[in-house]
């Protein structure tokens, strides 16, 4: 069991909910609604996120996981295969959900700070066409991504015509789009236009548990209510799901929170930078900060706080750390999260050279 | 697009949720929490649910589907099959998730008001050990039944000790667990007790969404925490489940709203025996009540009431429509339902006459 | 371990490999061949079976089962199903590969005779739009069917139709279509026009291991060579299971042979239903015979042959074995059952009399 | 459509079958024998099988996929994973039928001539525990690799030893295991010690077309009947595939098939390796060859013969190219082929200088 006193920095998820969420839940609950989804304040829901991203459909799911399944579910058949980031959630940290849920074969390629690009892509596609292989049908990219990057819209577009020209579909994994977006400075429109199905995430943005899952090309969605029904997504008192997007959607909440969450980032990168001992290991472009460390620092800030460990060097001599911001990190948690990164970093320099 | 004033009487889905549930919500607001369920306020709200049904561990879900799911996976090999009613939500109302997700055959059997008897279940175990047939493993029972009427204790511990005797081990879905509690008048333990692993449905009964898969048998829990996640079951934020679970368990309050709902069923139910031209389908031994109508108030009915049609007879003369209450449907919504069903089936018998 | 003298009767299976088959494989063991069916002895077979049943494209496997499964690979998403008899070999003897295998549920049907009719597809389909149900895609039918009976081609033709006029594709099971086409004196090419996609059974016609899936509606086909690679049914040296289609086709073989058989179950058929206590429990019409006997006489026939009890009535008194023919049961042997029958029978009587 | 002159050195399934095979299936041919395996042929055939590698269960199948994916279904549950090369078969040319038949996460790792090392395995262990992470349960060792190298009994032990301090069980991949016994002079059941399971493959060695799953530890072999049922795997006239078994095994046939071939394959290095522009990419162990060479003489080579391109370098430059040999290959057809790629290589040589 582990308590928690204050801001842990160790996820977005370890955050609440945002009060606004709160209170849309309890703007819905009155009177009866129809079941699973067939109400109207989902459909409305549904309606603006659509309208936001430019989408066809959308569908909305419990989590992460959920969306990543229920997407991949419309874009591939059995004997088709996902091009990934070999850092990407998708292939590290699913738990295999998308062999044994969709029984298919993911190509993982290493990619510098976690992003694919067209010449990545490109070398996975050599058994195309030959029975022995699995067939390379989707690209899945995540805007961020799980290191904490973002592709530039140019990057983007260059990926989604490098697939329309090899036949290949773009999903793009959106549990952290509104950071991307609010990074980029565009909208979600912007992003959505260079994938074939994105999810859209709420949870790790100030919701208490919604993801949405939307299709851009036509044709992609059918049968997509009998997938989520099958692969358990289908929430029953779906209002109180879609209350939640029209939380994060009102005023544009979704792009303030994760800009302020993104600020908070930048801020903790640049003092973490200036910590003797601690090297930024990736570009800081949303609201994740991972740093290198030494594996002493590494094993005292560990005890300290409820983070991940990310990886660690061959030599096992040095690690890298996971610090994540969310809507509600305020700057004195920032400094005081710097402050005590300095002081262990000072320790630990301290009992080396002694 | 469905829009409904007041009381559908379509589901106990189209319930809100209790306030009491959306009070503890905000109750759990403050601060972080460690993710996926190692925190304090999941691992206290599990062990009170462990402790109510006697049971070894638990494991909070989304849904449903996801409870049936994880439930069977902690259950089955790939070659084995799962014994069910005919009629139960597993066979018919899953969208064949058993069957994606879990690989698995269903061995359904025809059965009286949906429930088994160890005489039917019998019927289903001749190609024990033969290698062209499924190996029956599993006997599903649910607990109040698909059919609102539910197995007596000594019903339950007859199948559980026929299991025993056959190498079964028996699931039983309680998604609507309290409503029998309610009406055998027994605690969650004497019917968890009659179970290897049984769902504990919170949704149904005033949550927001959450159930409890729960393991009574030793040795059968190996993995259940990766099932969970692989079966995109795993909430990030869990504290915001446990703490429905927890308002649920409060001064009893599963079992006082599932009484009163009960209660409201018994009453429906008592009322429209009385009117010409309807004959109840079921015992009514739950929160549903199942009528027998004619084709022509069938229709009437279902065009001014957002109600299921169950099942038709075979000369499609008459058929069975569903009316479910809820832990807020009040006396005044039920007297209001007789009144206008009582309407309905006089003009009914009135055209026909004419 | 079941050592056999002579004729067992339990299973075209039992019997061994037709002479020109083993002669067949010989003449094609010269020098090498491209692998997995790239090589000219394979596709001339392929073009010969394709041309024999109007077929677009044909693919070799190696067993019934695995016909079956590729052949509902190529017609089945992932949330669609299967209408069946419930008595058919789909449902009962493939130890749920289909739903292991394919994910995909199975909706069988109590079926007279073991024949699917218009009438009985059509009490399967009231689910069709609902995203709680599994959406029915494929009518599954085989000819000759699992109880030794023949649908019509009239009969056929009727459930296409139906099938076409419902949006259901045809699966024909052609396990023992050979037979069916013997009984009914049509062309492969009659029978293979009512379905979509079929299979041609070799293995129980006198061949040591093979089968085709035979594709007759454009665009099924798509990915099927690697449909059949993951399903573990693309044979390295495949020339050799072209070879037995090859020694089937040549002369008609495959049609010879399952008249001779159908003849030989025929004859047995005739003099069975002569002995007293013996009843033929369906049709004869094709190479199965299935009597209907006392419970002490069903033992004391299981006990002397090797062949299977097929079903026992509810009371325990009765039940149905089958007796198979194959491409080389001779007169004698018939002749010589029919007199072993006939002594137990009378033995049985005069214990019973007794 | 390829036809073949000759021979093709493009794999040991373009050979045919050995004709002492033939004369094994002739041999079996007479009579009823009971279907599936249950006779007296099958059943002694496995007993000598298992006697020879010290096993204690044997299941014949169709071919290598079949193995393959049956001896992991008995290793593995839905969230644990296989740890194997890179460039394994398993990993690169099943199609995905691990990940589609299976549900399993393979986890590749690369490796120097196809090999695994405790110290790479290593490298896969560190999300166990971690229920986001699938949990690597079994190591797949082919023996020989796909690139014609062999482990020796030190390193296979080494693998074991690791394994079993590791909680790791070992599944080896005999597809081509007679030329690695070959190669190292030792008894089938040398190597087979070193695995928990293993696939013993005939096809590849002068068989029409038959492989064995081994198993060799307690308790790994639950239900396995079923599961080669599900698996399509199961052969009705199942007498044919064990008289080959047989014909392999009568004396030491497998051996001095695969040794004649690994001979073949030795001569044929050697003498590539003394023509220039031809070097040898991996050290031959068994009876593969694999060479790099020139782009330009890659092309001319594939021209010529029926043979794999296997790799490009990432400039495109240069390629490997698979040369196999068979049991029944010449020294006159090896002699020829490499005075074939001489004159190439020459010419090939002759047009750059040019």
């Amino acid at each position: 069991m582990t308590t928690v006193a204050g801001r842990t920095f160790g996820s977005d998820n370890h955050a609440g909910v945002h009060p606004a969420v709160l209170t849309a839940l309890a703007s819905v609950n009155s009177g009866d609604a129809v079941a699973y989804g067939e109400d109207a304040i989902t459909e409305a829901a549904i309606a603006r996120l659509c309208a936001a991203a430019g989408a066809r459909t959308g569908y909305l799911v419990f989590n992460g996981t959920g969306a990543n399944m229920l997407a991949l579910s419309l874009l591939l058949r059995p004997y088709e295969a996902v091009i990934c980031a070999e850092t990407s959630h998708l292939n590290v940290d699913e738990c295999g959900a998308p062999e044994r849920v969709l029984g298919c074969k993911l190509l993982p390629i290493p990619a510098l700070d976690g992003k694919l690009t067209p010449d990545l892509i490109a070398t996975r596609l050599s058994g195309v066409g030959d029975e022995h292989r699995v067939q390379p049908r989707v690209v899945q990219l995540a805007q961020a991504t799980e290191l904490g990057t973002c592709y530039s819209l140019t990057e983007l577009r260059r990926i989604r015509d490098f697939g329309r020209a090899h036949g290949l579909l773009i999903y793009l994994d959106g549990a952290r789009i509104a950071n991307a977006a609010a990074h980029l400075g565009c909208s979600l429109a912007d992003i959505a236009a260079c994938a074939d199905v994105l999810s859209f995430g709420g949870t790790k943005n100030g919701a208490l548990g919604v993801e949405a899952v939307l299709v851009m090309t036509g044709g992609l969605d059918a049968g997509a209510q009998y997938h989520r029904k099958q692969l358990m997504q289908l929430a029953s008192k779906m209002r109180f799901l879609a209350a939640q997007v029209d939380a994060l959607l009102d005023g544009d909440r979704w792009l303030v929170t994760a800009r302020h969450a993104n600020d908070m980032a930048s801020r903790l990168a640049i003092a973490l930078a200036d910590v003797a001992g601690v090297r930024l290991a990736h570009p800081v472009q949303s609201n994740g900060v991972f740093t290198e460390v030494s594996r002493a620092l590494a094993d005292r800030l560990l005890r300290d706080w409820s983070i991940q460990e990310w990886s660690e060097t061959a030599d096992g001599k040095r690690c890298v750390l996971r610090w994540m911001t969310a809507f509600d990190t305020t700057v004195e948690e920032v400094e005081s999260l710097v402050a005590a990164v300095s002081r262990a970093a000072a320790d630990s320099e301290a009992r080396t050279a002694g």
